[in-house]
């Protein structure tokens, strides 16, 4: 990827309107743009972001036998009037229009509806169960206020995996193999450590749900923590959840959290609702089992950007990140241009900084834009046969040799 | 794949509603569910044909330096008022809704006017150009009827590229590169003989668009087009057409045909309504020069059906296809499975029928199916230390060593 291909250009200054610093970040270093309040387009940068997380979310649910597939964004009302979720009393959050015959139809916020009303043409027998589907969607959700940049948009990508199974004890289990995907994909973010699984708000079926939580001044959730993190209650549920699991609600400290992730046990109360059976091994007609586990994809970037970031601009973890290598030429750009192409030979990503600006720009832009390892090739460098390294975490360069680069980056010299 | 982990079930009945041929076939084999007329979800089997079909497009497009990014669903009423398209009676097949305070927005049918909007902010020199910009997104479109399956639907996946230019020289040499980039689309794609470049209606810039036309017997337009193809002219333009080129309409045969692509010079229309300029090498403001480029994803998903499907069942291209190689096994897992380990470690995806049902069933499932190679392991086959192969389009089958086998499908043995 070379700079100056790239259309976007970073700004000095964000719209005056966005007050999110995950927004103001991304929108300023040319990752995204601003359609309108909580619509954002997703320029060649931003779109690599993306697709790296998804290929890493992707990765976990396959790992847990879960089937890609792709839902509609249309939805015809009769699906969700039987759930009750088509009122806007109910769910607020709708987008609605009309066909041509007047027919209403409404744009997926959420698709459990959907994906119950599809696979029970295909569910007879417990053996068609379980079965696990996964897609990446991008919801539509009319939210009434959209200030925090792409952590809450009124169009976001969600990963949004289902799970239906014959009895309570296969979901719960699918459940904690769910949790634990969930927890690698966080710790591939660079996350881990500083996200939780929660207990939030639950439904008809269970008390409660499970909320990823990571701690971030910027989030919208209240977190209450014991000192080990070992348990975590979301304000909304604190009496009841501390309560239930006996813990003295004056040992837990309360901390700034966002949600990247939430799942949910529907248990047999949708399929109750939708009327999707099965027979048992004993030819007994059941209700199906119904878990949903969602996991926001846009949301999650925006949330890397606003807990990574220090003054200077983003700073992205290596699995995420756009390019792993941010190359800056100072005139010399015959030597940066064979590292180029020999980085690129041996796969490492690369954006290369080959405008003709000054040194203090690039290195303004190579920080704000947040990619992991910065090398500059200079006539100092190449003089010295060497080439200039920066960590974006570290305030300090260093002078190593190609082949010490090559060790670093973990590929063959 | 295991066939037996898919929770698709091969129908012997479409639902009744559904008369496109299309979509029939693929809602029988278990590639798409219908939501509504004209909204499709499709499952893990067509999310494979729909990758595998942007995985081409997207190296072709890349191949003339497009680059790929997202753009939103969601449309802010003022960037299509600028160009008059925002109005239900110029442009009618808006879906369009309403945040909660009463405004207005779209859902995005077409994207033009809002790459301009967003493209704005960066063009200031002739130096920022050229920019060519793709995207596949999910098209929105209020279509009065619905009927052709996936050919034409309300929601279906589009990849589109917009390029901007400084000069008409520029947009012009830039329009014949992509014309040839989408005939090595449609050749990888097996439609290259019966696809044709087709002059259609224009607008205010230019007399004539292009379509890419495929002969087809399902196709909603008819093409009138010379013995050997060289002019073929979309019937609604047929009298301005024939005088423009110098042609004899006398010698223009109509044949029916699907429009698999639609490119489109605007010229300075639409950058002119939007007040989008750039100052050029000798310092004056200048207009910027838009051509546009649509090719329809699931349109060609489609279409490829129509054409290529026989009385059994669909029939993929290579390219394509969910995967290479229909796998049976009938009796002889243990072998099957090994084959199965073997093909998938060298790269070749395979559909593994491990179900244990009767082999007449397998059969027709897999014809019904369309995968290119059909491989069955069964208890003769091992006695004689071969397979029984046989190819989709073929009516017979041959029994061949697996070194042959390996052979055919070009991978090392």
């Amino acid at each position: 990827m070379r700079f100056s291909k790239l259309f976007t250009k970073t700004l000095k200054n964000a719209p005056a309107d966005e007050v999110a610093k995950n927004a103001q970040l991304l929108i300023r270093a040319g990752y995204i743009y601003k359609v309108m309040a909580g619509v954002y387009a997703y320029t060649p940068l931003g779109l690599r972001v993306l697709e790296n997380i998804k290929a890493v979310v992707r990765e976990e649910m396959n790992a847990v036998g879960g089937q890609e597939l792709i839902m509609s964004s249309l939805q015809p009302k009769e699906v969700w009037e039987g759930t009750g979720r088509w009122d806007d009393e109910v769910v607020d959050v709708w987008f609605k229009s009309e066909l041509k015959d007047g027919t209403e139809v409404g744009f997926g916020w959420s698709h459990e509806e959907a994906i119950l009303e599809m696979l029970k043409q295909y569910i007879t027998s417990y053996k068609d169960l379980p079965i696990s589907v996964y897609q990446f969607q991008t919801k539509l959700r009319n939210e009434l206020r959209a200030k925090s940049g792409i952590m809450r948009g009124r169009e976001f990508v969600m990963k949004d995996l289902y799970s239906l199974h014959a009895t309570q004890e296969d979901m719960d289990e699918y459940y904690d193999q769910v949790i634990e995907a969930y927890k690698r994909c966080y710790d591939r973010f660079g996350l881990g450590d500083s996200t939780f699984v929660t207990f939030a708000s639950g439904g008809a079926f269970t008390k409660f749900s499970h909320e990823f939580q990571t701690i971030c001044d910027a989030g919208e959730d209240v977190l209450y923590a014991n000192a080990d993190h070992s348990v975590a209650v979301n304000e909304e549920v604190l009496d009841d959840a501390a309560q239930e699991l006996g813990v003295d609600k004056a040992e837990l400290t309360p901390v700034k959290s966002a949600e990247v992730g939430n799942i949910f046990k529907f248990g047999t109360e949708k399929s109750e609702k939708m009327d999707i059976t099965f027979t048992d091994s004993e030819g007994k007609q059941k209700y199906v089992y119904l878990a949903s586990y969602g996991f926001g994809v846009t949301r999650l970037m925006g949330v890397v950007v606003e807990k990574l970031a220090d003054e200077k601009g983003i700073v992205w973890p290596e699995n995420i990140a756009p390019a792993r290598v941010h190359l800056v030429s100072l005139g010399a750009n015959e030597e940066a241009e064979k590292l180029y192409t020999e980085l690129q030979s041996k796969g490492v990503d690369v954006l290369f900084d080959d405008r003709d600006i000054r040194a203090g720009e690039k290195f303004a832009d190579a920080d704000l834009i947040g990619i992991p390892h910065r090398v500059v090739v200079s006539t100092k460098t190449v003089e010295q046969q060497k080439v200039e390294y920066k960590a974006r975490t570290s305030g300090t360069s260093e002078m190593i040799t190609q082949a010490e680069l090559f060790e670093l980056l973990h590929v063959e010299a």
